[in-house]
């Protein structure tokens, strides 16, 4: 059976159960057309997954639809926005009907969650690779900018970090147990975006961004972008005991410190508003922890128990 | 050196000279922040270029560069809107600076031309392939789509049909003369997109579709979504001299009637607009010629010079 593209976005891609009232025209026009409500901005970002490097060849195609949309939603959350609207580019080696109906599921199943609809894109021949650009409302002075940091600024997380690295590092190893794993595999695989914490943060951060590359490398952009600097307290750094664990075998901090892939948020709150975000904490799926605090001297500072400064490692960069 | 992906980012990609009063937060945070004009709906559509499928590995970088930012371009041209923001998600199998330099010349000409902010994106290593996605205005009564067609309409073409095909069988045959053969060259890998033409056909037109599968594939999506037929007139279609020497020597039309690449606009003008039409053409930049008529009859019916129904070939399709 020879499957055109067009029945394949007919059959697997054009069947979002989500239907937005501001969606004008959908999937399969040149473009899409979409309504932004009055008085909102639109903010959008665009991530690209390619296999080999974002993730194995062989992967649970249902996992995979999952996170390339999470990843997205996760920088919308960084920014507090409300998710509206995604366009997805797949690029495929052969037209597996099995795989795209298991990845269009995880997809679906998150974007009905956060009330998303798929509204246009692109399905291509080539190696594996997946680009998805998010669409959400924000308000004009009131969105949570990486460049917003002041000395004095606390500095948190929210849920905890290190577990997708730490599920990497199994998985490599292949010493990834299922039984015993499973939770820090569904950290690496199906990460949670923390929307629903930002839509609640937005109006008390004065900075935030979402932790893909690492804590050291992500925060290291809030504190360049705000012309600061900050110190962390490596003994608050939220780990689950399985990182809790590995650290003390390894007496190392890379993984809550530099291991990517874990999508929670990070940011800063001005000390006056304090107790406004420990009202909010009751509310909110995911803990919050304070970690440190924004400091005028440039850099970043690792001060374990002992108040020594600890060497610190840098984050993922693509080219290097 | 290590380049790493951050300077890559700003030393060669952050540098649109374009910069619009409605980008509020353009490259550098997690999510690009613009603003839509009141009364204005969002066009959006993303495409994507794979090495080897849709280009030749060894193209020249600026050629690739524009024609992945034009073939986007196209697609808000058959929608009739106006340009805005873009975003770009490079996918590189190394930081090769010359290159990177060279695309985005290639790219920011263009969006220049168009007055087109790029306002963000991703850089990733792997497989080369490009993903842009366009955002560009419209009103929202006020479009083009593919569904508008009716019965009696009439069929336009905007330049010639062909071109980028015959370009493409020559390079492919390694018969492709740089001396003779520059403007067929120009016309696969520098295709104009048809903006400024669209901006004014848009309340002309009843329905409208840019030729990147090939005339009768696109023509087909028009026909399939109007519920109606076409019929074309051979005769009739605009072919540069090149194109009817191929067509003569062959005597098959398969050149402006499948091959794919040409990026002009198909549109159907209701018979009461057409003196509107002749009005418009003295002020557009490319020809317009009317190649046939909208029908009830479902399908695609080609009619030579005798009158005789030409057997009609399929465009191109990615997956079959």
């Amino acid at each position: 059976m020879s499957l055109s593209e067009f029945s394949l976005i007919d059959d697997y891609i054009a069947t979002s159960a989500t239907s937005r009232a501001d969606v004008h025209v959908g999937i399969g026009d040149d473009c899409a057309v979409v309504e932004v409500p009055p008085g909102k901005s639109l903010a959008i970002s665009m991530d690209t997954l390619v296999a080999g490097r974002h993730f194995n060849e062989g992967v649970n195609a249902v996992s995979l639809g999952h996170k390339a949309l999470a990843v997205n939603l996760s920088d919308l959350a960084a920014m507090g926005a409300e998710p509206a609207w995604a366009t997805l580019s797949l690029t495929m080696p052969e037209a597996d009907v099995r795989w795209i109906r298991d990845f269009m599921q995880g997809f679906f199943a998150l974007a009905d969650h956060f009330g998303v609809q798929l509204v246009g894109g692109d399905t291509t021949r080539g190696p594996l690779s997946i680009t998805v650009q998010i669409h959400g409302f924000v308000d004009p002075g009131r969105m949570m900018r990486r460049d917003g940091a002041q000395p004095g600024d606390l500095i948190y997380v929210t849920g905890s970090l290190g577990d997708a690295g730490l599920a990497l590092q199994l998985q490599q190893a292949g010493k990834l147990d299922m039984a015993c794993h499973q939770h820090l595999l569904q950290r690496l695989d199906r990460p949670t975006p923390r929307i629903s914490e930002a839509m609640q943060l937005v109006s008390i951060a004065s900075s935030a961004i979402d932790l893909s590359d690492g804590l050291i490398a992500d925060l290291g952009h809030i504190v360049q972008q705000s012309h600061c600097g900050a110190a962390i307290e490596l003994q608050r750094l939220p780990c689950s005991p399985a990182v809790q664990a590995a650290i003390a075998r390894s007496n190392r901090w890379n993984l809550p410190l530099s291991s990517g892939d874990d999508y929670e948020l990070c940011f800063t709150v001005p000390a006056e508003r304090q107790q406004q975000l420990q009202q909010l904490t009751a509310t909110l799926d995911s803990p919050l922890t304070r970690i440190g605090v924004i400091e005028q001297q440039p850099g970043i500072r690792c001060v374990d128990a002992e108040g020594a400064v600890d060497d610190i490692e840098s984050g993922y960069d693509h080219f290097n």
